[in-house]
């Protein structure tokens, strides 16, 4: 795949969506293959990205009813941030994939709707692009970690700079997972990567040479470092066990993140929401629980919190969103997920994200 | 969609069923578009109209042998009324939707067979037009509140004035659920509502419209209002936890009513029969439970009693009835029904209701 | 239907078979359709008949090596009766629906293999016929009871003049099944059913008239009256629970006959093979049980047989193997499933049927 | 099938493998149909072969994160022999079938790779051929018994002769499992069997004819018998419980190989995946286990060393490697499953293979 030919569009609209599930259709249809490929394929069989999505249905919402409810709460806040709602946008590689606006369109969509964009190392934006979009909402910055911590000190320093209020160090991706449709598809990244340009360009690169040029040797020091010269909330996102959390937590993570980065890493895993229980039961409220992984519903959002997540972050969707409808397709896409969360609240008696958070869910002894 | 161009049928003849699911395929060919998505559809994924089918394979009906049995009784009663079978006609709205006779056709086909109709709030119809047409057979009420207590009273009045035996209130609906295909279709109300047409007069409206125009703030001091206005029983329709069976029985109600709506509204809860014995085991026998939400066969409504409740409600089968057959093919359903209810029952060993209710069902373990 | 266009084949061949699944499609080709969706179809949903199948992969053999075995012995015996194999053939109506050789040739190639048929009631040929040509072999005679007794006796009378060794009282056809297929093929016999011809003369009747003008109302007594009138061993057919077991044992039955009847009549229930060792354990080896419905595969014998029966019976293989072959058609699905069987025997480590009836099968967690 | 028309390939070139699942289908493009209906095909419904793959989702790999981990380690050894990874060749008959270089290339592929070869005894190679192609790198022998005991004595003399470091008594097929597609294509062998010539020498023969022909009553007996004449260490292969672990290690086994003979023998049995740690837990560390039958990734490596296997062994991937590659194509195929490996391991956070083996799975307690 040579880089002269791939040809993102630059769609800036509104969407008008039935489902999120079209919009991966939709959007299939204007992105080119190679990026689409990369965005909504997964490791291996597919088995775990297939069971994050079937998941949801191993634990049932029992419907409530005369609660004296009227359009329910959605809002909530984080490290004292006032949210629109719980849900967020998960970091995510390279936007210019999909919209040549890339981040900084994502940026603005998700500023509007009034939550965080978590900013990507390997965005296809500067952390100025991004932060001059957002134009003051709060922002946070995930990490994928040079071998040279001068480095690694430079890149911190520029988030910092643009006053992020927390860090995110994504763990789980010390090389990149067996993407076979990358494989299939000879993806090779078209477009740079300045955030992590010291240590990796990104044009012309496989994903797996781009993993391999970040830190494989990922471990709680590195979590002691990021928290001392930030001083700033740090997360360790891909978490999926209890032994995990305590690692974590020790290094002084302020933050866990479940996820198993979209069923992209390790394939023959359990289904992130499978093992948010586990883990949140392990955290006991110590720190907040970021939660993501297969959230296409306003019902998957819905669960997640009621099994212990305090937010709950989406990636493809968005980023279809931004395929098909730049900023403005961005918000729509949260705008929309909303709806369906205010719904299944109402028709689930639940007036606030407390309550939410507080409800019981239903085993499905019948698997799915 | 524009409502001059809804054409319903205006069918009358006997059917000759071989199945309820055949039914839903020929009515679909009968019946415009719009009307008929709005029918036979469910919310969301569809996973939970789905499962309130496949959810009655997750109990086994043992035969039983040498129980000396011929022809076995259906009949039953219920405050007092004497009922052909234990199955009734669940309230749906606006059966114009499907034949031109409407609502008054299925009145009588259903009187004919010797059950009761609950009269839905949205009905396209009156309800003089449904009394009358039930020629002195119960009939039951069912409410969508308005969020004017006035108008609640003028509609409870008129119903009271055509001798209702009961109303229900349906508390799972306080919102339209997410009916996508309702969605694609464009679909709105070719039709009026004129029982409520103090508060929405329906043509030309969404679902949602219609919903939202109705009360959303239900709670259980409604219960006593309707129970303290009325003096008849009140059912609370949609109840599938113990704790809304206490709610339901503390603010008054002399009946509980297990239904996920058909799977039209909460996507991702239980399925109806799923919960059914949750509830049994806390009503425990104090008021009786009707039961909804996937009932095609006689082996559901025989596992339905066996499981607890007492009548078993069904809800498109009927309407497909109209359209393909008016007040004969209403009666039809009911008459078919019966007939797989009775086979089901000599098979089973049962010579009457009260032995099917006191039938043990067989767990399956291995899902379905 | 008229019944003058229905035309049998009379095919006389031995077969060459790869499996028995095969033999289905085949038969499919030569027998009228009204015939073979009469024989090969089931109740309802085809649940239940489908389960009866899948049902034997909730248990698992484990394979055993080292156990010094070449030849397993399949031998075994009932009654008395020396048999090839525990496999026998079940009582199945009208053989002329097939071939028109009918039941004599399925009474020569079961006796031919060495094995007993169940002579059925609803038999298209005479008792006569079918002993004549079993030329001594040990032959069983099922019945589905007159409503008049004396009837019942001339028909016992003729079964004892020939000889049978045991009465197997069909107890779950009270009422014919949920047939749809029959109902959508429009389906009556086109032959003579002259055994009870006393109560029911077949020719042009649906079956649901032939299973109603026998008797219904069946109860212990009538297993009391048969056992005492016979002095034969009588086996009550269609049990699948602990409580009928009782039952009929305290009214005399000598032996236990486990099956839903091919998925034939109640649709909903579970697979004969989940009842098994049900009604095994209440059994307790107090007296023999034939199992029988979805037995397809040497290693349902096998696994029958480790979950307590005695002898296995299978009906619509050899119905096409007579379809397909007469009595050498009939003899060589016997042979082949033999075959099957000797070969599970060898390579799950058992020398002969004591040893079988001996394995303890593995639980299967994880459905099918 | 005559053999003059078999017409196999000869290939010899390094594959590119997106996945091991892709190298059968390709395989199945240049492998004569008879042939690859041999290899990739197994006993019965296929229940048990599919199974074996499907398996491997009844536990669950949860990643670890933060383990400071860059390039695990794969090299493990066994009976002193180093090994660049747990992977190993399972003994497979008659390579000519897919590659006229048949063993001596595949033994080549596994000698360069840095493995053992099993041979097999059916191997359509003489001993020495592999033993020269393997150029000093260790190997295995398998062994399929002769009725006579001097036989077995000279084909053992020559295994010993070429210096195999154990033998593997093959107990699972006493006789031929039930393959259909072989019975359909009429497949015999095209090939000759040498190291069994003086009791079997193959061509025209069914897979069927060729088992009878070898030694049906295996018995403890005979893994003494080895044990003593070779004073090498036996494995027992095929073995799926905890009584014939210890009839095995009585008998003088040093070493359990768990399989199902990759679904060919007995079809309803469990799969091996399903069995290991029955076995894993009878063993207790006595001997070292080996483990193949349906392992196609990385992760079915990984999971099957956790759960208890020391060593894993594939033999399909194999053969379709060296239909595809000949000896390049072989080594191909172990390049990259081990890097399929490494990646789970990178991803899984253990350093080596001893942390593979000490790794907890988690149950999946939803099936499929």
């Amino acid at each position: 795949m040579t880089t002269e030919k791939y040809q993102a569009g630059s769609a800036e609209q509104p969407l008008d969506i039935i489902n999120l599930y079209d919009l991966e259709k939709e959007a299939g249809e204007v992105v080119p293959k190679g990026g689409f490929g990369y965005i909504y394929s997964g490791a291996g069989d597919l088995y775990t990205i297939n069971e994050n999505i079937t998941a949801f249905n191993h634990k049932y919402i029992a419907p409530r009813v005369l609660q004296d409810i009227e359009n329910p709460d959605t809002t909530t806040e984080i490290f004292g941030d006032h949210l629109t709602s719980p849900i967020i946008m998960a970091p995510v590689a390279a936007h210019k994939l999909v919209n040549t606006k890339g981040e900084a369109a994502t940026a603005k969509g998700v500023a509007d709707y009034g939550s965080i964009l978590t900013m990507s190392s390997f965005a296809s934006a500067s952390i100025d692009d991004m932060a001059t979009a957002a134009d003051g909402a709060p922002q946070w910055f995930q990490l994928y970690m040079s071998k040279d911590n001068d480095i690694n000190r430079k890149i911190l320093d520029e988030a910092m700079a643009h006053n992020v209020k927390a860090i995110v160090l994504t763990a789980d991706a010390t090389v990149g997972g067996n993407r076979e449709t990358d494989k299939r598809n000879h993806f090779t990244f078209p477009v740079g990567l300045p955030i992590v340009e010291a240590y990796q360009t990104g044009v012309g690169q496989t994903m797996d040479a781009v993993y391999k040029s970040a830190k494989q040797r990922l471990n709680p020091k590195d979590v002691e470092f990021i928290s001392e010269y930030t001083h700033l909330p740090v997360f360790v996102k891909g978490i999926q066990t209890a032994e995990d959390v305590e690692i974590a937590l020790q290094a002084g993570a302020k933050g866990i993140w479940v996820s198993n980065h979209g069923g992209r890493q390790l394939d023959g895993g359990p289904a992130a929401f499978d093992s948010l229980h586990v883990v949140a039961k392990a955290v006991n409220k110590r720190v907040p629980i970021v939660f993501d992984s297969g959230v296409r519903r306003g019902q998957h959002v819905f669960k997640a919190l009621a099994e212990g997540a305090d937010i709950v972050a989406i990636g493809r969707p968005v980023i279809y969103g931004l395929a098909l409808g730049g900023a403005q397709g961005v918000q729509s896409v949260f705008n929309y997920l909303q709806k369906e969360l205010e719904l299944v609240m109402q028709l689930a008696g639940t007036h606030n994200i407390d309550e939410v958070k507080a409800t019981h869910l239903v085993d499905n002894h019948y698997g799915n």
